[in-house]
């Protein structure tokens, strides 16, 4: 018999694998004053204390895989990889509290570079008011950065799993610069100038929308979470966690001129496929989310609306209605 | 000018510079109820809240370093990568509470060998009432497993840093039969029989001290840490923690019958230099510490005690009192 192996399942098949696993043996823990509302499958695991909503969440960068470093500074690698965690505690509309950051090393890396990965770990810290509190320290051949990060929600959490027929979708802001900067700088093409700084910086910096989140707890919107993996496949994620389906319009995707400019004839691609920018994807009643994109400002946009019909699945069209061709369909890690 | 590797300072050179780095930068952080009472260099990180103490560590497993596939199942694996997080848990004197699974893998990975990960993962988390509520998959060259893990802490939390001169030295159990089962692993020595499966197990499947930790709490020790490094390594950091020296009688290390008879040369060689016992390490006054002795069992013992001299540094003395000859001294990740 065949063994299967990751590849042939891929990330998501193997993460759904797992959380049934997980959900087989789940039992009752120890006595506690805590309650887990949310498990495997969201932006971030959250759980009711006396004080709150308490959420954790972790993300890794692998060299050769995450990054590649003639491509990003050891500062900025540090940078990104808090503000992924930091995302996704905006995704779940908390604020951030504590890092663990585990650094795989290789015994002749400078000590300059790692210091250097701290500086931009601290820069975010300092930005988003959260501190870097523990941490694991290992040999690797490869190497790579996980972070940990705790957080915690005063008002209600947003979830992926309340979508709801009928809602609008939105993004917070411009979406593909990331994925643009990265294949500028994959192709070894000349980012010149305030638009190529853009592009690069948008890959190599991004900005978790702390900021924005709280305008949609606030509003009352019915689900949200962060635009890691691409447009469309980050919905998708959302459609089969609510059980719905959604319809986008391609040309209502909100894509600045940097990136217009830059790729007059495949921004579209990079704004529903391109990962890493960390927007915020989120859904509501019409006005409530018409009152969030007023108030989040002119690149926030309404980009489609969420359906009953086809639970999972997302159909992006075209100005005149018809299907828009996607090039291709997000990130898998192992396919 | 010549750069300074992360093999030239070593693992612990690393975490002091990195440690100013973090407490240069340190800053109120936003507005919140929780206090930060440990951050970077002890077990795990703690912070008061509402509800009580909040605790957050993270340890790693890489292949080729950690661990070797011929040597441990994946099962195993899985287990020890939750029990060495759950035994700082226990070294602060806590209750697990959940885990966020990291797991880097290679696509060419078996589903069924992932599946074993998290069937020994979840054996942990059902023996020691802990639950998996996220975490990250990503592709890397080379296998790892990083778990974070949170826990509560009711009573006064276990430091490294309150060791007091005159304090008795004590463990929870016995020592070296992780070493001597990796020693014998590694050699290729046929472990046979009920003393044979003893120590690989006690490498593989290690046991974290979540039992004994509660006595030490309510019992009042005044430091504790757990056993990863080695006794003689990871006594002199609570040494260095509390800024005190420690003198230990090599002949009162407890050492079990399997390790004496496996190993009847270099058995006191393993129990004060090899690591991965996971037994606690404590210190306190005389009454107190006799106390928790006589309640943990036979296997429990005193063994030094701690003095204001030369602090940072572990005098280790044989049966005359003369010095006894160390081997090697723990283990550091980058030398």
């Amino acid at each position: 018999m065949r063994t299967v192996k990751v590849r042939d399942i891929g990330e998501f098949g193997l993460i759904r694998s797992l959380q049934e696993l997980v959900c087989q043996w789940k039992q009752p823990s120890g006595e506690t004053t805590f309650t887990l509302l949310l498990g495997i499958g969201d932006d971030a695991a959250a759980w009711r204390t006396v004080d709150g909503t308490e959420l954790a969440t972790t993300d890794t960068m692998v060299d050769g895989v995450h990054f590649r470093h003639d491509l990003i500074s050891w500062e900025d690698l540090g940078w990104k990889a808090l503000a992924v965690n930091l995302s996704d505690i905006a995704a779940m509309g908390g604020s951030p509290l504590y890092a663990l950051v585990t650094l795989g090393l290789n015994p002749e890396t400078e000590v300059e570079d790692v210091h250097a990965i701290y500086m931009g770990m601290l820069s975010a810290c300092r930005e988003y008011h959260c501190q870097i509190v523990g941490g694991d320290m290992v040999q690797s051949p490869v190497t790579f950065i996980t972070v940990a990060m705790t957080g915690v929600a005063k008002g209600h959490i947003l979830t992926r799993q309340e979508a709801k027929p009928g809602d609008i979708i939105a993004v917070t802001g411009p979406l593909g610069c990331a994925a643009g900067g990265l294949q500028a700088l994959l192709q070894g093409t000349v980012l010149e100038g305030e638009q190529g700084r853009h592009l690069s910086r948008t890959h190599n910096r991004p900005v978790p929308r702390l900021d924005a989140c709280q305008t949609l707890v606030q509003s009352g919107v019915n689900a949200a979470m962060d635009i890691s993996d691409g447009l469309t496949d980050d919905l998708s994620k959302m459609c089969v966690s609510s059980g719905v389906g959604a319809i986008i319009d391609a040309h209502q995707v909100p894509v600045d001129s940097f990136l217009k400019d830059t790729f007059p004839q495949g921004y579209l691609q990079l704004a529903l496929n391109g990962g890493e920018d960390y927007e915020l994807l989120f859904t509501g009643k019409e006005d409530v989310v018409s009152e969030v994109v007023t108030q989040l400002g002119p690149s926030a946009a309404v980009i489609g609306r969420i359906v009953a019909d086809h639970p999972g699945i997302v159909q992006v069209l075209d100005e005149r209605g018809a299907e828009f061709h996607l090039d291709r369909h997000g990130w898998d890690h192992f396919r």
